[in-house]
């Protein structure tokens, strides 16, 4: 005879031998699969396999008699920046059309503000002692990465739903004069899908900063990539801080590399009219274009605003099962986790899967030894570093549907066995 | 009865009135003639039609089964990188091939070396007090302006037809630790056409220098610009340099901006492995790869080094008449005026136009009223100021024939006029 703590504890040991059981079944399966990068599927890449024809031998002159093939043009095409125009949310003298890739810009706007400062600025960054970057977290890891190659202290501050913690950012900013920048992906953000509230973004555009140069790295990276039917938009940061008086805040960044195709891409910025001028004073240094012959096969391929969101609408059937499917299974399997959350993005790229606090790096750790390759734990955090250790990025959109599937289970497993270990 | 004296002054005064009134003839026509920017002509961009339907829709598996649409391949495709393997004198895997341009690379190996410093800086350049370049004069403004913009102190040094003053460059580099680069242009020099000898460039591969982390920006923008059957090569700077013991020394570029389509074509650049692993460091923080269907594209275009050679050649059919045309016109209305001069180059883009110290200003601005666009004198050194104003930039490439003919008669008329004066 045996009592009810015998009986439990032999469940509890039967139920982690079955996981472990399980998963090293996975493993044995002997899969390579990678949820690590928000990459565009094959299928998707074909939904723009126009472009690589075009615009054909003939086909080479812009508005106002450009001969796109020359040099010149150091904005963009007129077509281009009317092109873009509405996504922007600017008017077209407040846009540069540039090469791929907005990552790119947004580099190259941190080096010339740290070499020969904003146009706001009393002299360059580097010559003004520390610099100092807001990070919401968890956040893109590519935006921390230009911050560590520079020497940028990054100051991590959490990311709701609805936007970065306000109180936090506004405290800080206010307080802190070597703050001088923030990133921001207001819009189905990178990892998580939050979507700024316009209230949040009211306070961004008109809160008092110590630094009176002070900019909003706005990666608007996913603005027309809705996962749902709702098609958010977002209050209009230009406008906005054009309103309460700080017209040159905002550093506005978007590209065509998760529309048409990555690396082959156009990046776009937007701001007012005194950044672009500074921006075009910078790049006049760099180029002596961008390539225009590129802009005029986008401005082709896509045509307009309804294009784009057709295109659009074309990847999201092809992305939303493979969504759906991790959020299937993960529901399925680990819904009765405790300290276990994942998010359900409207857009994006991504899934943010949290678990048990110290448990992601041994999550990660698990799934490739399964043959399941993870974003690094940490990697959504300054520096690599989650001082949690919960937050993983799951990015299911480049393996087919039945590898995503595979993948999930995996995934799902490895949370299993970490937690039960 | 007149005296000598007196019929020599008249027939002065006659001839300065024949040239008055010539050059306002010539301004009565109203022309509209642009001989500034070294810019391909029309018929010239026509050769490269091909690229603008190039890679084709079902066109995009390059090597190791890499998908060029999506993302990645930070160095370049490996096709691209071993077409370029002999114009860049190196092993494709010392070599980046990038987007456009090269002008673009060498401003950001300036900006990385001054935020990072590069791989043989015990410190950032702008850690370590002023940073100097040697410019070669005359010499090509857009590096002069990438040291402006950069603050970086601009030490002019004489450009003789077989490359730099040697004994000046030697001695300047080895007691001046700021020295920490210098530009050249080795092979047919914007704007005199010189091409360093074997000598002069085995000396910048081996002299010795104050600074540890000198480079030699050695812009080889005119490798494969033949304008005679002659096909000069010059030494191979990444060997000696490597032979002499700075194999770091030399950062090479090179692009196909006046090979196939200027902004829409691919920068290249070679180094030592360290050189290439520093750079793809930086690069990485910057992008995720290149345009690699822009890499595409222009490997299926020019297929080999022979097919650069014989789309060369076309290139050469059209713009040599124009050189001809330009020295034809200058040895007819020039030659015998003292102190004028003129290159005749073997290649790349330009003529220089040597005018009587103190002229150079006056005959760009007579050019200007009479309908003829010079570059602005002075703008083949550093900070815009030629300091015996003397060298004219002559572009001849862009305009059409008849067009480059009335364009060089109305120059030589404005140095007759200039000097008359």
């Amino acid at each position: 005879m045996t009592n009810v703590a015998q009986r439990s504890s032999e469940d509890v040991s039967r139920a982690n031998r079955q996981i472990r059981e399980a998963y090293d079944a996975f493993k044995a399966k002997g899969l390579k699969l990678n949820l690590t990068r928000g990459k565009p599927s094959s299928a998707q890449l074909d939904l723009s396999s126009a472009l690589l024809s075009l615009p054909g031998s003939a086909d080479y002159t812009a508005e106002g008699a450009t001969d796109c093939r020359n040099y010149g043009g150091l904005q963009g095409l007129a077509e281009a920046r009317r092109l873009f125009s509405g996504i922007m949310g600017t008017a077209p003298e407040q846009i540069v059309v540039a090469n791929n890739s907005s990552l790119a810009l947004m580099h190259d706007t941190v080096v010339y503000a740290l070499l020969k400062g904003t146009c706001d600025s009393a002299s360059p960054w580097s010559k003004q002692g520390e610099s100092s970057f807001l990070c919401p977290v968890p956040g893109y890891d590519r935006h921390f990465s230009i911050c560590e190659e520079h020497g940028i202290r990054m100051i991590p501050v959490p990311l709701n739903g609805d936007g970065p913690d306000m109180s936090a950012v506004a405290r800080l900013v206010s307080q802190d004069a070597s703050i001088r920048g923030m990133w921001c992906v207001p819009k189905y953000s990178n990892p998580t899908g939050a979507v700024y509230s316009d209230a949040v973004v009211e306070r961004l555009a008109s809160m008092k900063t110590a630094a009176p140069d002070f900019r909003l790295y706005w990666d608007n990276a996913y603005t027309v990539h809705h996962l749902t039917d709702e098609h958010i938009e977002i209050a209009n940061i230009v406008e906005l801080c054009a309103r309460h008086g700080h017209p040159n805040r905002p550093f506005v960044f978007a590209s065509t590399s998760k529309v048409t195709l990555p690396g082959a891409g156009l990046a776009m910025f937007a701001s007012s009219k005194e950044n672009v001028k500074w921006l075009l004073a910078r790049l006049t240094q760099r180029t002596i274009g961008p390539d225009k012959i590129n802009q005029l096969r986008h401005v082709r391929f896509l045509k307009d605003e309804a294009g784009i969101a057709g295109l659009m609408d074309r990847h999201k059937a092809l992305i939303v099962p493979k969504f759906q499917k991790v959020l299937e299974v993960f529901g399925a399997k680990l819904a009765h986790l405790p300290h276990v959350t994942w998010t359900k993005p409207k857009g994006g790229y991504f899934i943010s899967l949290d678990v048990p606090q110290g448990f992601a790096r041994r999550v990660v750790a698990l799934a490739k030894e399964a043959g399941i390759e993870l974003t690094p734990a940490g990697a959504t955090h300054p520096y690599g570093k989650d001082p949690e250790d919960r937050t993983i990025r799951i990015a299911p959109t480049f393996p087919e549907l039945p590898e995503v599937a595979q993948a999930a289970e995996g995934v799902a497993l490895c949370v299993l066995l970490a937690t039960a270990e």
